[in-house]
């Protein structure tokens, strides 16, 4: 692995400055907790500067991303990144985070589940460090699909030893049934899978497909994706180039659909469709993900960051139906039951 | 305790019929069951026409309540009435149901925390009885508050015999501070429960503020209100009455309000708050609200009749804070430390 330089710690890089002192980074320039923290802050600027991009071309004095950087008391920090009320984005935010200190019994009784290696008695606390970058983005067009990203990297040290693993997923939900689109952003997925393991596209849109459930609904969140949790294969370097090459699917499965639909004309009734989905979208994210879940249990946690993944608006009609074989309809078949947009071999 | 009688059972007193067969609730007329099917019937229709009487008020051809029966096909069933998108309502949901058959282990394990007469064995389920009137109702205007109500009847059959009990609660959620509104709101629920046992306002003040919080927010939902479970004393015909009481001041306690307030002039960011405080009650009844995620997790269930409870729209602004010393500022305040509006001997 390439060791960080002070080159590529430049502010200009980021939306705001690293959570962790220069200095530190540049002392143990190999540390993947370092270069994973530079990897996410170069990555948040990119995706910004990509959307801001379009709300420039359609407001030039319009709303641009406000950078809020905040620290953790108990160790670490981040910096949320938000663009609201804008003419093509309602609510954006690219969130990053950093945090270190000890793991609650609580959380380390959550992660023995999948991480054995983790043994510890009764009292003990774990030494961990984690960081990611999270994204939601809420367009104002209904033509324009919504879109999330996580990618996170964790260590812990256990009884038997030190722990890594890279947790992540890239995950779109349209308001229109466009089969293209739809395709467009799980090719792009596949090949950044296919460069570092020929099984891990098939398998992780199947995880995608089974995490995203909205099981009161019955329907999915959206037309699904990747995601992964708990990878620690082959080693740490691939690992590290696996995730850098989802991280950098972001841009070209995603903003490719912005450019092409963030002018379409819309009605009253597809704005309407849009916010009733929205609604779905809340519900998935207040009931059922983990990492909300996670932050509702956890003290001090930075609730407006965790919050900024809910649509500026949302709507909630009783017993909405659309109607028979409208494109509707087409969409919540398939987020019904999941399709393969791309053959699985 | 009165018996039924035929002409109680009148469909033109009900906004549907009863879910029980007419012959069934006449064929044991003092059966606890029956005379509260009947009971929150009344109630639905007393309700949804004191709400509708503003509705007609302020738009002759607007929209009414539209009643769904439904069936449960494990047993007993219920009515929704919603009215949606009206001048005066833009949610009015008053629903009712009546269901029985067994409770899973799930249940069980759930219940026999409070009720510890309800002892059995791992494989075990319990015959059981369950009715219950619940209610949320979201005023366009910002200066009407949302008012939210539940009384309900459970019935069990123990190892160690039948259990039954009543819970309930009625509360208010304005927008605007209105301590007129507020001390008003909550006289009435004390006269209530004075003329039944001179401590249940206090203690069941007490624990509507300790129910209704969002500790993810460090604030509570509303103003409060009374909230009270496991009521089972004095006995069945005393704590039925105390229950009656309860839900007849419902309309007291709230359409003054309504009357008050409805053609209120109002801003654009009145609206905007509302549509915020409108998320909070989003946050609590899909994160935090017992019959919710109950509804949640049990099969079958009715999801729109548990969904009801939402609002048509609300909002999620990134970092919003009311200007200090506005009114949004002192209703915060409010929710953050509860106040005794009426004193509390």
């Amino acid at each position: 692995m390439k060791p960080l330089e002070s080159s590529q710690l430049d502010n200009r890089l980021f939306m705001a400055g690293p959570i962790t002192e220069s200095s530190v980074l540049l002392s143990k320039p190999s540390d993947m907790k370092h270069i994973f923290e530079v990897f996410i802050l170069r990555h948040q600027k990119k995706f910004c500067d990509a959307l801001e991009y379009f709300e420039k071309q359609a407001d030039p004095m319009g709303p641009r991303f406000i950078s809020d950087k905040w620290q953790r008391s108990e160790g670490g920090g981040g910096i949320s990144c938000v663009l609201q009320d804008g003419k093509v984005f309602e609510k954006a935010g690219v969130n990053i985070s950093v945090v270190h200190g000890s793991l609650s019994k609580n959380a380390v009784v959550q992660m023995k589940k999948q991480h054995t290696n983790l043994e510890l008695d009764e009292s003990s606390s774990l030494p961990f460090f984690a960081a990611g970058i999270s994204s939601v983005i809420h367009p104002r067009n209904p033509h324009v699909p919504t879109v999330h990203f996580n990618y996170r990297y964790f260590e812990v040290k256990g009884k038997k030893g030190p722990e890594w693993w890279f947790g992540g997923g890239t995950d779109l939900t349209p308001y229109k049934y466009n089969e293209e689109d739809f395709v467009h952003f799980h090719r792009h997925l596949k090949e950044a899978c296919d460069s570092h393991d020929i099984n891990y596209y098939r398998l992780f849109k199947r995880e995608c497909d089974s995490y995203f459930v909205i099981p009161h609904r019955k329907e999915r969140r959206g037309v699904g994706g990747i995601f992964f949790d708990d990878l620690n294969k082959p080693d740490l370097e691939s690992a590290f180039q696996f995730i850098s090459s989802c991280a950098a699917a972001v841009i070209p499965c995603y903003i490719p659909l912005v450019e092409k639909h963030y002018t379409n004309n819309y009605t009253e009734d597809d704005r309407r469709w849009q916010m009733i989905r929205r609604g779905r979208y809340v519900e998935f994210n207040l009931v059922y993900d983990r990492g909300t879940k996670f932050g509702f249990n956890t003290p001090g946690a930075r609730i407006e960051s965790i919050l900024m993944s809910l649509p500026l608006e949302a709507r909630w009609e009783y017993q909405h139906q659309p109607e028979a074989e409208s494109e509707e309809q087409k969409l919540l078949e398939v987020l019904r039951t999941p399709k393969d947009w791309i053959p699985l071999e």
